[in-house]
């Protein structure tokens, strides 16, 4: 007998067809012995909904609001699924964030969460019900509907799995598992069967579709095993756990990312301070500064190029901030380019594997394609490229470094 | 400076651009120095959605998870009109049954509130903002939602102005107050301008559609004064109060009631216990016998023929039994008449004036109306006729004791 908490997403219960489809999924586990926790999303198009009713009164809704009015999306959910177990035979019973005492941190929209009682759960599935939580929400300290941000749902299965002790969090979603690149452009990507939380978090905007990667830093924390699977089969999908067990591949998977922009400061006196002057300023600002490359300028002198990538939706606000600081410096000129990706291959197996970057910049040369900046972290090597190469740089590396399919082959 | 509930039903928040209106009326009171409280019934058509949507899944759907789901559409008007509030330039914050804690029994769908812990909501109006509360739901001591039926929004309105003492409670609806008749079929009904909790008791039929009967229990017990108005108009409604200060006039309205039908047992053994017999049997179904007569049977002998009123929907189940029954008893016959009204004259004065019933009997005996039952309590006349005699039977006693509007009488 296991202790499962099943994750739907707004998908999986986007109708009451489907919720008739996780009812049978929770109730065949429930009969198969286990002790079953679901967490639901809002029906999917609800939260936009609940929101554009809100943007609709006011361009700039108060926050607290918001989650009073959000929060009855998966409120509704649960109420729905719980009637719709009941209704297949099974006794059911749902909980909302304030009644199991999800306690969160009062940070309205984004909250997180900082306590679970495990209890009222534990004792109604012990009776032999199963829990049909409402994800996405908590209740902090002032008594206050806080909200968890998008894909918040996913943080509290997790959460609730850790604060209950389950054997594993599985999330259910309509993509059978996490892939070794985006299969929209690579058509090679092969499912994962397991994967480590320190790449999963690397794989972050590959995993960002399908799990809410604070869930994989919950999860990775209380050693939560994650299930990450198609709520339309039966097939198993990617484990997500610690590292004991995994294969030992170099690469794990190819991620990219456009969501940000780069950054040139030109000319830039060489001397101490300088830069600091710049990051300090967009540190203040809230900006998280991704790559920062420095070096000596183009046009030699005692000055420097300092090269930086920012999320493009922070640039715009903070486009202004960074020209007046580099008029203050004495810098000659600022570039931006909009155009760029971020292409990183990610992989445990580069701790003990020397030259992995190496090969990773080999096959981008091979293909002609430049890089523009590099990072690096122990597991991970990314690179900015211009954005026209994403799917040209992503199926090379996925060739390049073994992880093509091969029932494809055959083709 | 005063202390004020005003109570908005689902019509007049039915949209965001009614929730304005109402927002405006909330603020122009706080600006003219009053604390206010609101009380948001779900937009129009919300609460019958959500409904059936659990009707969609199941016929019989668990009363727990019913006030899950339907609380939500209080919740959703409460955070957009605080957002509305807001928008309009003036603080507000919404607050949920929860939070304010409204203790309720725990009875499912159909709730009465036991307390009111009136400090959260005094401290949110003592800092200068509008409170804006969900209507409809309190929590039980095991922590569930419940909700306290249709209409339930008035009786939390009035709760709550009792629970902080607040001055008046304005119950804001689609029709400007309550009318010495149903307008519908007495073009000379009048606009009362002011009623005692008692008569609006009894005026249940015509004060239902305007105010929930419970709420008005509640006034009366906690002395709250009600002030039932339109949303849509500042005129001013109707105040329903104690007694003091009313106009003394004899009756004060005319009510009907098509709800009831009528049974009769014909030649029932006229001994001690018998009709014991047959109202046990249904007060042990939960039936609410209304009017009983007992009279000596028609075709003489020591028997007599008992006539009692029930509603309508509860016949249907009590049928068959009523019929056992009867054939235990030794009764000849049994006759239904679903085809009845009941018209009732309502008014204090009625304790101070003799012949205000025989007035009634004459009024009806001269528009040839045969009465097939009466029933008497110490401010009400009620009598049963053929219901195709309902609108004439009102007009005629709307005129004969003096309820006509004057106006009219110029055109």
């Amino acid at each position: 007998m296991a202790l499962v908490v099943q994750k739907y997403g707004g998908t999986s219960v986007g109708s009451l067809e489907r919720m008739e489809r996780v009812a049978e999924r929770a109730i065949a586990a429930s009969r198969a012995g286990d002790q079953v926790v679901m967490i639901v999303s809002a029906m999917a198009g609800e939260t936009n909904r609940l929101l554009g009713l809100a943007s609709q009164v006011t361009p700039l809704p108060d926050a607290r609001e918001l989650d009073v009015l959000a929060s009855t999306g998966e409120q509704v959910s649960a109420a729905l699924v719980a009637l719709t177990v009941q209704k297949l035979g099974h006794p059911a019973r749902s909980l909302l964030g304030s009644q199991i005492r999800i306690r969160t941190d009062g940070a309205f929209t984004k909250a997180r969460i900082l306590e679970i009682e495990g209890t009222k759960l534990l004792d109604t599935v012990a009776n032999g019900k199963i829990a049909v939580v409402a994800g996405f929400q908590g209740v902090d300290d002032a008594g206050d509907i806080n909200t968890l941000g998008r894909g918040g749902s996913d943080t509290t299965a997790v959460a609730i799995a850790a604060a209950i002790r389950a054997d594993v969090c599985e999330i259910y979603t309509d993509v059978d598992g996490v892939y070794t690149t985006d299969p929209n452009i690579c058509r090679k990507a092969r499912k994962i069967d397991r994967i480590s939380y320190e790449e999963m978090l690397e794989l972050a905007s590959l995993g960002a579709k399908v799990l809410q990667i604070r869930s994989v830093e919950v999860a990775m924390k209380y050693g939560v095993p994650i299930h990450v699977r198609s709520s339309f089969s039966d097939r198993p999908g990617t484990i997500v756990a610690g590292e004991e067990g995994l294969e030992k591949v170099v690469v794990t998977g190819i991620a990219y990312d456009k969501s940000e922009g780069k950054v040139q400061l030109i000319n830039v006196p060489d001397k101490p301070g300088v830069v600091a002057t710049v990051f300090g300023m967009l540190a203040d600002q809230n900006v998280s500064v991704d790559m920062i490359i420095q070096s000596p300028s183009r046009e030699g002198g005692h000055t420097t190029d300092v090269t930086f990538t920012v999320p493009k939706q922070d640039l715009a606000r903070t486009k202004e901030s960074i020209e007046r600081c580099a008029r203050e410096i004495g810098g000659a000129a600022i570039e931006y380019d909009m155009d760029i990706v971020k292409v990183s291959i990610v992989g445990l197996g580069m701790r003990s594997h020397a030259g992995v970057a190496s090969r990773m910049f080999r096959i981008l040369a091979e293909e002609g394609i430049n890089i523009q900046a590099i990072s690096t972290s122990e597991i991970k090597v990314s690179c900015v490229i211009a954005s026209k190469y994403t799917e040209l740089a992503v199926r090379a590396l996925h060739t390049g470094f073994g992880l093509d399919r091969d029932d494809l082959e055959l083709e």
